[in-house]
């Protein structure tokens, strides 16, 4: 691995053309121009609160926009490749355009025409911190109370309704600073009450409650300023790695389900206490929280019956967008905190979809786009403006390192890249020795046996003609009484004095893994009549989206055969999603309208399906591979 | 005590013409007439769900109606003295008119001219059972779910906002009885969910929370019969006997307040649970509740925050109607229960008396009324349809036996009513040994002591010229170092072995007490300009005025000089309120217009109230307490 890269910046600023920095992978942009004297405005402090220190990616890979990216620029420019530089992390060599100095007319330039009001994401989080000065009823003649004189110095519209905990708390409030108070509404409810002026403590927390893993991010609601970013794996594992067997753990069965519910609610409260203690931020600032995950855990997380969720048709118990308050969960932010869970589309298309289709834009793309994230279920996500299908394919665990004899996840010490010339190289996470191979590796390694013919395109390991592969390659085919294996890394090399080896059979699941979700593609393609060719662009999403190398993964057929720079990573979609409707009601309004527009395609019933399924296995396109199967590759 | 009366039925009905019988105390005219073979239609079977069994009672004390009468009679038949027989228990030598059998010519003559439909109150508690035949979701391709699918075969217009316990339960719900399920509405909002048909269960209670105790009564909500009826002393009295002890314990500490909201609490739940195992009922079935309570039982079993409550001006903290789920609290129903709390008016004219107002139907009356709860504190209300004000007497709890030397409550060996000849006589509660005297036998006493001239008008006990009185009276009247007292019961005569006595400082006590409640009427007179003569009625209302001789209140001025037929007894109007309350959403929402009618006026703070007190105090009106002064009658 490669800890330094070249960094090119060009620019209307005669100061800034075409000078080249070496910086350190991962630094961002603006830190990079800052230690190599190239002058980019930074307005905020670097802090991804103002659009000053913009730049265009011209050249090199554009990480995934961050939710501030969004906010700043507008989908618009993030999609033109623009990036805030403070937000920015280095990833490999590259050429960036400096904007120039912040004018309106620069400004419509570079966004290609459009202004930022149409596509740009207003800060309208539907939380409003109001200070007031209300006085304490003070005539006996007079009738009234402290609701009413609260109300009446809020002057604006909202519910008389106001939730117990606070009328539990007003008396002393409006007394404590001679009337001096904070108001905390969301939309038109009072959701809190404090004493003083506490109107610059807004806080939100966006989640995304995956299978493997949980994330979470603590955003300003007043700057829409990051301000810490949490994460682990998700503690139900325990009671089974994937989504059908979390299922069967709960089926018919409250207590358990309520076992897996606390797991998961105990570890987001550790996350959100957690995420306040490094951002030095009270929990009971945090009024907004939004949480995205597929049906199941969005149903585990609510404690609600996914018994249901496990048999055809797989029919979630609740589709709509649900607003519950934070002690109904109960979740330790302000007690009337509104927790909101985007909507889910169908069982298997769930709300971390619709936090994807909504920071990927999809739904208001003018060509046909392709959202693809890759995981145990690979969601299918395809249109554009004028029709939008998904589909979920139960790739299984294979591309996680699951079933695979010396499968792990991309932790140190796992095979990530594969290249193979006379003999095998490989790129070891942390370069460590290899005690195994995670997904993207395995997609990698069996790209490059394909091309050196070590594996043939029905997926079997070659047996005959041995003799035409070069000699180190040979060495490392292995017959054994139980099968054929390809010897990655040999035990002498290896990191537990054990050869890291691919078998016959973790190319079956290979090939079952990315079939599954090629043949989502394929029907997708199939029921809207969309060729490869129509194809504007397929976004990777999800973490592990972010891992693979897209040649290789095009190579194996697990995504159609575009021309490369159609096929873009997209970093966690559900997550910038979640945080998108965190910033903005408008947003999250949004996903409503959207989810309805979404239809669901359901792979398993379709009568063609499981044509499209056969061909989808197989390492090359059926004419190629009738060919190489003539020729009799075994 | 007489334990038996007799009753005469009256009617166009000639089987039924002036026949006597004799009765039990406390059975209802209709076991009576059966016992007697008068025949009175009861289709119901005496249940109160019918108005075949009504009567007029012609002569004879008529008891408060009960919420039946007022549903199955509507109220401009109950003020005309009609009752149903089968709710109506005897309290005294009546005359009653049996109805002619029920026809709408009929109806319309014996309702004085105005139909049912505008003075009745329809039955209209919000809960709505609807049962449904949902199917399961069932196909894959379309994409749905059970929330919608049970909406969508609700086919009425709901709130799409699903509580979380019902989305938890749906599920099994759905495919428990092939989709045969009764969903529970309360206004638009589904409140509950259920396997098959449930309709016949839909239950309410009304509770009344007072400071000294609390009753309630669970309502059938499809038929307006009552189940059950409910009460106990309120248990927090261990922490103080009156509302301002007990705002001085809870007052600035969290934790006291908590004890006092849970000792309620749990009264409360244990009554829902009693009441229930009466009737046979689930408590999970009741999804109503509607609770009154002065502002300080109101705010307490809220858990708000009362220290201001107990400090001048006395705001309540919120005044506003509210709507709570059970769960909030929690109270032990239905978990989305809808508690409803009633309206307050000021710091001490609370929810309860708002419901009096509304069961009384003072809001409504062309002529001027008065409405006088005599309790520690005495709440009067005084108007008609044009005008309502409202004020609060701190009465103190003389009447209630406290603070007199052998006062004690309305319980057996109470004197509960005295007789001066010759001598005195005392009834005793339960014909047993006099133990003490209650706020009624202590009226009772007063004001035949003012009649026999052993006390003066000014309050005095007789120190000179005692010769003039009968000697077993004379006798009665001791002198000794503390002052002077008369004795009721002799210690032979007594329960104790120790005489019942009043003495000089129980007398200035009663006409503190009396003289508060006389000078809030007086007081609201001088404001509205209400003359005694334009007072239609006097309506007592709460536990202790249906004890009160009303000859003897009149006597010893603790209401105003009337003719005794317009003063009445009108029961627990409070917690008839709450009832009407419970069976109608019309008059539920009659209470909040009505609330913001009624003009507060706050005795203390009126310059001329001083006057009007010491006026009030005396037994006599100021120009006859003059010249008895002047007499020199000590």
């Amino acid at each position: 691995m490669t800890s330094s890269v070249e960094v090119t910046f060009v620019g209307p600023n005669a100061q800034t053309r075409g000078r080249t920095a070496r910086a350190a992978l991962s630094e961002t942009v603006l830190q990079a121009a800052q230690a190599a004297g190239v002058d980019i405005a930074a307005t905020c402090g670097g802090r991804g609160r103002c659009r000053s220190c913009r730049v265009k990616v011209l050249k090199g890979d554009v990480p995934p926009p961050t939710v501030q990216d969004t906010i700043q620029l507008g989908h618009e420019e993030v999609h033109e490749q623009f990036r805030l530089s403070c937000q920015t992390r280095i990833v490999s060599d590259c050429t960036v355009l400096v904007a120039p100095p912040k004018t309106e007319v620069g400004h419509q330039i570079l966004a290609s025409g459009r202004a930022l009001d149409s596509a740009g994401v207003a800060l309208d989080s539907g939380v409003e911190k109001r200070v007031i000065v209300a006085k304490a009823p003070a005539d006996e003649h007079h009738q009234t109370s402290d609701v009413e004189e609260m109300l009446t110095a809020l002057a604006v519209d909202v519910s008389r309704e106001i939730p117990l905990e606070i009328m539990r708390k007003l008396p002393a409030v409006l007394r404590a600073q001679k009337g001096l108070l904070t108001v905390t509404t969301f939309n038109q409810n009072v959701i809190d009450v404090e004493a003083g002026d506490t109107s610059a403590h807004k806080y939100g927390m966006a989640f995304d409650i995956g299978t493997t893993s949980i994330v979470g991010t603590l955003l300003d609601l007043v700057t829409g300023e990051e301000l810490a970013s949490v994460g682990n794996v998700n503690p139900q594992a325990t009671y089974g790695g994937d989504l059908m067997s979390r299922i069967a753990y709960a089926q018919f069965d409250e207590k358990k389900l309520t076992t897996l519910r606390v797991r998961a609610l105990n570890a987001i409260n550790d996350f959100i206490k957690e995420a306040c203690e490094q951002a030095k931020v009270a929990p009971e600032h945090i009024y907004k929280i939004v949480v995205v995950g597929n049906t199941c855990m969005h149903h585990i997380f609510l404690g609600i019956d996914v018994s249901y969720v496990g048999l055809a048709p797989y029919a979630p118990v609740v589709r709509d967008p649900l607003v519950l308050a934070a002690k109904e969960l109960p979740l330790k932010a302000a007690p009337n905190a509104r927790v909101c869970l985007l909507p889910i589309v169908a069982g298997f298309v769930g709300a971390d979809t619709m936090g994807a289709v909504l920071a990927t834009r999809i739904y208001d793309s003018d060509k046909i786009r392709v959202m693809v994230d890759i995981g145990t279920n690979g969601e299918v996500v395809m249109g554009s403006k004028d029709k939008l299908m998904a589909c979920s394919a139960p790739a299984g665990p294979a591309l996680e390192g699951a079933q695979i004899r010396h499968g792990m996840r991309g932790a140190v010490g796992a095979i990530e890249k594969v290249q193979i010339d006379t003999d095998v190289h490989c790129q070891v996470i942390g370069n460590a020795p290899a005690i195994g191979i995670c997904g993207s590796g395995l997609i990698d390694a069996v790209a490059k046996m394909l091309d050196a013919e070590v594996v043939n395109s029905s997926g079997l390991l070659r047996r005959r003609d041995r003799e035409a592969l070069p000699p180190a390659i040979r060495e490392r085919l292995i017959d054994n009484p139980h099968g054929c294996e390809f010897m990655l890394v040999k035990a002498t090399d290896a990191g537990k004095d054990e050869a890291v080896t691919l078998t016959q059979t973790d190319i079956r699941q290979l090939q079952l893994a990315k079939g599954a979700i090629y043949s989502g593609i394929m029907m997708l393609q199939k029921v809207m009549g969309v060729t490869d060719q129509q194809i504007e662009e397929i976004m990777l999403c999800g973490g592990f989206g972010n891992y693979i190398n897209i040649e290789s993964a095009v190579r194996i057929r697990l995504l159609p055969p575009l021309p490369l720079h159609k096929i873009t990573y997209f970093g966690n979609a559900a997550h910038l999603g979640a945080q998108l409707a965190l910033l903005s009601e408008t947003e999250r309004a949004r996903t409503y309208t959207i989810a309805q527009r979404i239809e669901h395609v359901a792979l398993a019933t379709r009568p063609e399906f499981q044509d499209v399924f056969v061909d989808a296995i197989t390492f090359s396109s059926p004419a190629t591979a009738q060919a190489s199967a003539a020729a009799g590759a075994q």
